[in-house]
């Protein structure tokens, strides 16, 4: 009897349910929810553009109507039936923690406090808490360094401890009035499983190992001396928040029957602890030691797993080395750009003026040009840098143009300027031990864009592969929930065998040209030393051959 | 009775003659004539974009076409006949040498020659002559620094002996044809004097001592021991080039009977030698000590003007110091920038695919923005540098943009960024002890872009004044042509007193806001760090605050 997994995907704007066949991951049905509530989902404030909220309320809206709709399509299928179904995964953004009540109630789903935006979800790119995140660096760098080191060296505004500081501060009375607070990714099991005491949930450790400056090493999140240099409200709150993180090898719990009789499923099937959309993206893109797994979309999302019997250094610049937090049993990477799709997008619709017909058009035009030919070269910083140099006020630089500079030389220089920002992360995870062999791609630029991908493969000098399903975060949901329901349960025996069965690659693949990769390891050159200049990690760079590299560059194309 | 001058302005596309009133400088006719050959005038080569030539007939017919219908318009006016005409001036574009033959004919017009493009004039923006202008510069470093340190320190591929050594390595049979080379601006003058042979023209100082290293103190031009290490044929053609140049209180001859016969006008009337466009340009706006006269066009050149009873120290990084080249007794000091409106229309019709009308769209966006608001700090390097860092290599750079970044922002920091460009000018002459106490401003986009013109003042801290009018390079000519007639010949006894009747201001002027000046200080002291860095004069610099300092600047403009 053929069995299915549901996965649970929460987007930024909409949340994604998908039934995918256990025996070779194929999805054989999909629902996708727009969250009703703000601007496609998003609670904007048109006087502070760093806040962004969610309304709880849409998240479980979205479950309940997700999954019955995919639900629904999978029963037109012949051989389906609901009693098939052994398992749910769920993964979604982060940080995006919401404040909750004793009966692990979202705050903003009460009357009292549904107008209050802060008693909402604090979604990951809300950035009001950036003083915050510098006192918490500051104070961390002085006190507890160790905290740091896991994350890069720096503790970005869009993570957990930034957003409950900045909530006491800006609205003291949600804070009072919150029991706890919990990250989407662990309120949705909870909510599946019908627990109702916030101590019984079982946090994910990807969340509070990335963003909650959480680690088994320390016993757990961050100490009340450390948190009471913060607030004393914080150290307070440690009581009520979790002592244990747990990895993707563990249940969440189990499906009540309240959900079970909503969906028509059974209950009691098993659910996974949520982890980051990115986590279990590289689970369904089939990450394994040597794997890097890129989700390449408005921004990117680098993941990579190294065993924890090996000894790994921290690794300064990437936004986290957590146990547990992709692969049970594996160390999990975690770095990324804070700007790839979004980066072509503006040059298009604000500076062009221009829409996907020109995306086309530029697409093809920079297509024709050589490696080297434009004369450019871009620094990909126009959302700051999110790894490597982890430094949200650095911004996009664009260098080398004559009065004959096209836009088609500006929208590939762009794409090479992405693509040296993935380098810096592979040099520097190497750098420190960790091998990259092969990278696989997903998300919609991945499938869209082979220009990208050629010169991505180019500049790394690694081949590249896309991963064979469109829906990796779902997929990579799904799988957990298959290993979880166990082989005997219809499911697989562990993580690495449910991959063998359930992933893919497509079979176009991207191969570096080795003459490409010489001129961009030349560009690649110029590119760090700005790089290493304007980001300050040399205090004084000789930048006097720059420009005149460039133009040589420019001239042996023509030969 | 009133007087009349001519000022006869050959430009790149066309020639313009004005007939000017003696007594205030009124143009009372004009009549400009489009050069018929190649586009728009200028000679191109489809496998070569360095090369730009020009056809020496299109200029005969021009001068003739020009002049004759200037009068016929004057003629229409009460009051005016051709007997009123009092003298003639000349300038025209630089350097732009033509070979010619034992008569003073231009190889080019003869039927032998007149297809093959290096007999032609070879017009200022002609760069094929790269190579040769590093050897000269290089050659002269070796044996005559002197050479090099009165024009900035580095011969240019635009220059004199640059394009004639070209033409000797490319077209030998031209060079072995050529009796002698002669600059447009002293050809038409001699043309016009019937002056038939080339030993027999007076030429312009200006062109000599600015583009062919002539100088009264190494006796003229460069000596033949140096031409003959470029190559011994230039060494033999330093003899039947010229001994001596002379300044603007000189006449080049007086009309011919041939030339006063076809445009009606009295024979023997005194021509001025011709100098460069911009040259005479500064006087017909009123240039006199502590003027920088600043004519903005697609590029800008810079005049200014020192007594030669001082002593002036060399300038790295103006393209000369030479005595006579604007005001008799004084020396003059041109520098310039490579491009300022042609950066604006390459952005606004190559990146921006926009006419005239986003321009003014732009213009309006941008006027609203304060100093600092747009974030963005940019290089004015697309055409090169020319003066400062005299490199034609350098290129141009946009720094501090975000995924919020808007066409005006970036249309204003290209202004912002030519404005620089024109500091940094100001800055290095005054150093070395020229002072700038007022600035006067010519050309189009003087004329037409009060918010340039603002920037401008809040950049240099300088006031900016109009020329009142709008062809003062033809007015210089014909204020210049005043003097030579004399005040007994219904003329001016010398330029100071012509330039006091016939030159003047707009009312409009613009002053400099001290709140803008002082942040326009600190980006100036970060295009500075930019500028040294890029530009090569400083061979380390720290670039870690540069977009930190733009990002607080921002921040300061919501206040």
């Amino acid at each position: 009897m053929k069995t299915y997994t549901i996965g649970v995907d929460y987007g930024t704007n909409s949340v994604r349910s998908i039934v995918v066949e256990c025996s070779n991951g194929h999805e054989i049905a999909a629902s996708v929810y727009d969250y009703p509530t703000g601007e496609q989902g998003i609670i904007l404030d048109k006087n502070d553009h760093n806040l962004a909220r969610q309304n709880p309320a849409d998240y479980i809206q979205g479950l309940e109507t997700s999954i019955t709709e995919a639900l629904k399509e999978a029963s037109k299928l012949d051989g389906f039936s609901n009693d098939q179904v052994i398992g749910l995964g769920v993964d979604t953004t982060g940080s995006t923690p919401l404040p909750i009540d004793q009966n692990n109630r979202p705050l903003a789903i009460s009357p009292l406090w549904k107008d209050n935006l802060s008693a909402h979800a604090w979604l990951w790119k809300d950035h009001t808490s950036a003083e915050e995140a510098q006192r918490i660096t500051a104070i961390a760098q002085a006190h507890r360094p160790q905290y740091l080191a896991k994350c890069g060296g720096v503790y970005s505004s869009e993570w957990f401890w930034s957003k409950l500081w900045h909530c006491l501060v800006v609205a003291p009375d949600v804070f009072e009035a919150a029991y706890s607070w919990i990250e989407i990714a662990d309120f949705i099991p909870a909510l599946l499983a019908g627990i109702t005491d916030p101590r019984d949930v079982k946090r994910g450790v990807c969340a509070a190992g990335h963003k909650a400056m959480y680690c088994d090493e320390w016993d757990g999140l961050p100490d009340k001396e450390f948190l009471a240099r913060l607030d004393p409200k914080l150290a307070d709150l440690r009581d009520r928040l979790y002592q244990k993180a747990y990895s993707a090898d563990t249940e969440a719990g189990r499906l009540s029957v309240e959900w079970a009789g909503k969906f028509g499923l059974n209950s009691g099937i098993p659910i996974t602890v949520g982890a980051f959309d990115a986590h279990y993206g590289a689970i369904g893109a089939g990450v394994q030691e040597g794997t890097l797994v890129k989700i390449i979309g408005t921004s990117t999302c680098d993941c990579m797993v190294v065993p924890s019997t090996k000894k790994i250094e921290d690794i300064p610049g990437v936004c986290g080395i957590v146990n547990g937090s992709i692969l049970p049993d594996f160390y999990g990477i975690e770095a990324g750009q804070s700007a790839v799709g979004d980066i072509f997008k503006w040059f298009i619709e604000i500076v062009c003026q221009g829409n996907e017909t020109l995306h086309q058009t530029l697409t093809k035009e920079a297509s024709e040009l050589k490696p080297g030919q434009s004369g450019l070269l871009a620094l990909d910083w126009n959302n700051g840098n999110r790894s490597v140099l982890i430094d949200p006020k650095l911004s996009g630089l664009l260098l080398g143009q004559t009065l004959y500079t096209t836009q088609a030389d500006i929208y590939r220089a762009l794409i090479e300027a992405t693509a040296f920002g993935a380098r810096a992360i592979i040099d520097r995870v190497q750098e420190f031990g960790v091998p990259v062999k092969r990278i696989v791609c997903c998300g919609g630029i991945a499938e869209k864009n082979p220009l990208l991908m050629q010169i991505y493969a180019d500049v790394t000098g690694c081949k590249m592969q896309v991963s064979a399903s469109a829906q990796t975060c779902a997929l990579g949901s799904a799988i957990v929930a298959s290993v979880l329901a166990g082989e005997s349960g219809g499911g697989h025996p562990n993580i690495l065998t449910a991959q063998q069965k359930m992933t893919g690659v497509k079979t176009l693949e991207f191969t570096p040209n080795s003459a490409n990769k010489a001129i961009y390891d030349r560009l690649y050159r110029l590119y760090r030393t700005l790089h290493d200049g304007f980001g300050g990690i040399q205090p004084a760079v000789d930048l006097s051959n720059v420009m005149k590299d460039l133009m040589i560059l420019k001239e042996g194309t023509k030969n």
